[in-house]
């Protein structure tokens, strides 16, 4: 298991790679550092994945600066957002991706 | 693992077939772009299974704009919500389904 | 793995029967539809386990509509709650109980 | 894995003894029915392991009566809170303690 | 697994040192006791790895002292914040880094 994570600029969506037989887990995004405390700025991210782009989240500046997921994606993304005033940093980590066919039995 | 995410129109509950052998991890819901930020709207979401609807949870435009799940369906479902001035998307994985019988011993 | 999800209507708690070598992962607890979004409900949740209640949570039909849980039961219980005004629906899934002994190495 | 949870009474620190190879994985922390609504207190957690006594989070019977964790403690320990005004309860689960060594390769 | 927890004290970044083949999960940051409860302390957290500085997150002495993470670090990296007036504690677990190569199959 490898630690990922990245600085998406304003206005600078950013391409995903995962390399051969990876799949990454996204557990959190947060927005980069607050500098005007005084407005609330409401941040939507997006993730563009097989053609199409969905909703992620909304983070607030003031209210919700950041949060977690439980995505984990075994294909090229995108991933972008819409704050004009900051960066927003992605973390998660990529493993390498289960076998396929009939699983061990579970645990909870 | 498979990443699955789809958007739900307002007022167009969809059906979810999980394909043989398959589980999906339903683990976030999220309301889609906020147009309208003076007005907070309560979304609620629903799942139908085994001919039961269920609410899901509650989101809402201004104080929770997405939602964390932790929920595993083995069964074909139906997802649907009441928002009517927008799309909710959900997101989680498909995997194979564990093999019954006594597990492996556990990891926490 | 199985998916769970029931209602426990207003004053009427619940049993939940695990079946042999069976865990429950209780995973969610989320309040029904609210109807009056006017008031503003306090909602405290419990679990009766091994002869003894404990407090599981509190839910609020304006701040706090769901919360989740990451709990595992293995052996029966009930699950009550004091809302006046709905249901409460928890989720959560099954799972085989994972075998007694040293475990395989851990993954994190 | 065995269900574990436990109410810490006001002024009454826990110790919380695993047994040889267990762990326990602590996923939840609980303020107890809250009586007087309108007071908000502001309830802080502890954790006291090797000889350190450390903060573990802090509640709010308004804003924030329960918290999530993902803990997990290999050796004994004792926690406690500063609510004047009620118990705290403290819920997870033990599981065997994994076999040191190189583990089996990653599932995410 | 171990158990891991700090205090990283104001103004004293921590480096940590994960040791051959282990891995952190780090899973929680929470501020330390909150003297001055009248006030509203925005607080930056900061991890360096791989020479950058990443905004792990933000907490907030009134509404957020505490954020969960689901973060996996397989290299040594630094912690630190910008909290003038305490301390805030880090919490994960320390395991055995999984073997290169396919992976067993999934369970989700």
């Amino acid at each position: 298991m490898e630690f990922w994570g990245v600085e998406v600029k304003s206005g600078q969506p950013l391409k995903v790679n995962l390399g051969e037989g990876k799949v990454l887990h996204l557990s959190q995004a947060c927005l980069g550092e607050i500098k005007n405390t005084k407005s609330s700025d409401s941040v939507c991210l997006y993730v563009n994945v097989d053609g199409k782009k969905l909703v992620l989240g909304t983070l607030n500046s003031e209210k919700l600066p950041q949060q977690l997921f439980d995505l984990v994606f075994d294909k090229d993304f995108q991933i972008s957002h819409n704050w004009k005033n900051g960066s927003v940093f992605f973390y998660g980590y990529k493993a390498d991706q289960p076998i396929d066919g009939p699983s061990y039995p579970s645990r909870i």
